[in-house]
Order: C-alpha cells, then sequence, then structure tokens
C-alpha cells in the first residue's frame, strides 16, 4: 500500500523544491489536504502562471510581469548609479531596506567556470552598453564575498576598462553586533585589508 | 518595489504550509521559476486533485482514490484483526514495514477536549459498528503517547465494553538503541510499569 497516486506526484513535486527531503515532502503534501478551495485554487493557478506571466524587465532583468519592471518605470529615481547584483532576491532585498535610489542591474547567476558557468552564460553584454548608452557615473558591484563573487567582480572591472566610469564594491568587513572572537579568520583579513581611515587631523 | 504579484500569491501560498516561514517560503517561491512546464504542469494538477480525487476510504477513512482503498480491498489479509491509527500517515508507515497485515481504521484525529475535539468529531461511531459485524477478535490501538493518545485509548477501550474483542496497545518503552541515561522519565516509567516477565521457570 502507498499513498494514492495523487499523493506521491504531489510528494515527488515537493521534494524538488530546495531543501525538501522525503519525509518533509509527505508532511507538506499531507497538509494540502486541508487547504481550503480557493488556496488550493490560488497556489495551482499561481504555479502555472509563474510559466506564462513572470517575465524579466527588458531592461535590468529583474523579475516582472510587464515590459519593465516598477524600479524601471520610476523616472524619479537617480539614473546615474547603477546596482550589479545576482539575483531578483537581492533587488527586493535591497528595496525592502530602502538604502538605493539608483537602477539595479540583476546578472542572473555569478561566473564560476568549475560549474561550467561562463561570463557568457549571465546576463553581462547588456551592462557595458548600458553604461556607455545611459551615461552612468558609478557602478556599485553588490555581489556575494565567494570566489564566484570576486571572479564576477573582476571580470566586470576589466570589461569596464578604459571607460568612464567608478567602479566601487560593497564592503565586506565584520558584520555588525558580532563578537570579533567569532569571525572567521579569511573575514577579519578582510575587514583588516578594507580598514578605514578615521583620523581627525587628516592630511589628505 | 515589490515581487511580482504571481510570486507574491506563490510566497502566501508556501507560507500556509506547516513549518514554512516567510524565508523559506521566498526561496521556495522563486526556485519554482527554474521547475520545468512538465513538473510546473503535475504540480499544478496535483494540487487540484487533492479536492476532486482524493477521498476517504468507506471502510477504514484512509485516503483513497476509489471507494474502498487498496487495503480493504485486499481480501488475503486477516480480517480478525484491526489497528486503530491517528492519520493515514500512520497506515504508510506500518504498510512500509511491513509488520501488520490486518485492517485499519483510520480515527482522523485524537480526543483533545482543550482544542475542542471531542468524540464526535473523530471517526469512532463507525468503529463500534465494524467491531461487531465484522467480528473483530483483536482491537491494536496504536496511539500516540500523549494525554490526547491516552484519552482516546481510554474512550476506545469505555466504548468497547461489554463487546466480546480483546483490545491491545501498542507498547511504550524505551527506544531501541537508546542509552537508558538519555531517555526521558515518563518514558523511564513507563518502561518500568509495562515490564515483561521473562524469567524461564514460568509458573503460569
Amino acid at each position: 500500500m502507498k499513498y494514492p497516486i495523487t499523493i506521491l506526484n504531489l510528494i515527488e513535486c515537493f521534494k524538488k523544491l530546495p531543501g525538501i527531503g522525503e519525509k518533509t515532502a509527505e508532511r507538506l503534501a499531507l497538509s494540502i489536504l486541508e487547504f481550503d478551495d480557493d488556496t488550493i485554487q490560488l497556489f495551482s493557478k499561481s504555479l502555472k502562471d509563474t510559466k506564462t506571466k513572470i517575465r524579466r524587465c527588458e531592461k535590468c532583468n529583474n523579475l516582472s510581469e510587464t515590459e519593465l519592471c516598477e524600479i524601471c518605470k520610476d523616472e524619479t529615481r537617480n539614473k546615474k548609479i547603477l546596482c550589479v547584483v545576482e539575483d531578483p532576491k537581492n533587488v527586493i532585498l535591497f528595496e525592502k531596506l530602502n538604502i538605493f535610489d539608483g537602477y539595479y542591474h540583476v546578472l542572473d547567476g555569478l561566473i564560476s567556470p568549475i560549474d561550467g558557468i561562463n561570463p557568457e552564460d549571465i546576463n553581462l553584454a547588456s551592462l557595458i552598453d548600458k553604461v556607455k548608452k545611459d551615461k552612468i557615473e558609478e557602478i556599485i558591484l553588490a555581489l556575494k564575498p565567494s570566489i564566484e563573487g570576486e571572479t564576477t567582480s573582476l571580470y566586470i572591472s576589466k570589461l569596464l576598462e578604459g571607460i568612464n566610469v567608478k567602479i566601487t564594491k560593497i564592503a565586506y568587513g565584520i558584520p555588525i553586533g558580532t563578537e570579533i572572537d567569532y569571525v572567521d579568520s579569511l573575514t577579519l583579513e578582510m575587514a583588516l585589508e578594507n580598514r578605514m581611515d578615521i583620523s581627525t587631523n587628516k592630511n589628505s
């Protein structure tokens, strides 16, 4: 005896989600039985809509249901600054915090030769055109501090060589509220390397 | 800026699942974007099918897509023993282990006055009829060792008073492979209370 085929199919689908194993998938699938009709309809429809309605913004490659995403449609933002991020989730994160008012450029991945992800596999080509055409003054690279993030940052800097644009990178260092004792050695090394001058009697 | 409405809806649906919070729901919803068309179709259809195809077995109340579930359809099983379980998940568990060849009775809950679950809210009425009609010889109560499980077991024993049927309860005690030091006091108390006579010179 196994579960009816509908439940088995549902378990298989849940198992395809990241971090969901056999036991959890079973629990989730069975919990669906207690959902009301409206939720089931919405869930089922939203799943299908991801394939039919969700597209990428033609300008920044962010998730959107229209040609341009909400951010690119907004004419009031700072047109001179472009923040380069790995994926749409990062855009939402920055927007939630309300700490940046320029535009974004979503790479949709990071260069990682070991995983077979080369520069042409991520959304890089349009970045150069955009910088030239829109007369961007500063590009902020907000990529994660990893081999892939560093490689991608380096590659972008090289690509932009000769173009008159300031390239900056978000600071890597000790997170606020952390005990220095518990910070890993690489982070501490980065924090030391990227130390800031806070002397009051500055010469420069 | 928020996610497109489709993604927001999907996040809301995932959040309704047990143990899924805001962050995980977001991660799961975004991972759906990478699913292939076939999986999306299957996922979407299976969700709807839970409302249209999944029903309860008319005999044992187990999940089924037909009038009788696979187990109740099987004429070769032991008709004299009935195992009472809390939910369909327990049936699958017993069946996976292949340790029981009788039939099941799914209560779909346990009596819990504190949560407002009274005897009439769970599938008890048909149990008495079944025991009488099918001339069941033994009822095994396989309910979890909790206040609710104990209350339900006790209630069933009372209900069956006067009917000629043996009522047993699965053993509660120390799990195999556990250090006795780490077992909680209630389990140890249970294990002591339910101790078994293993003397070789038995009188009885």
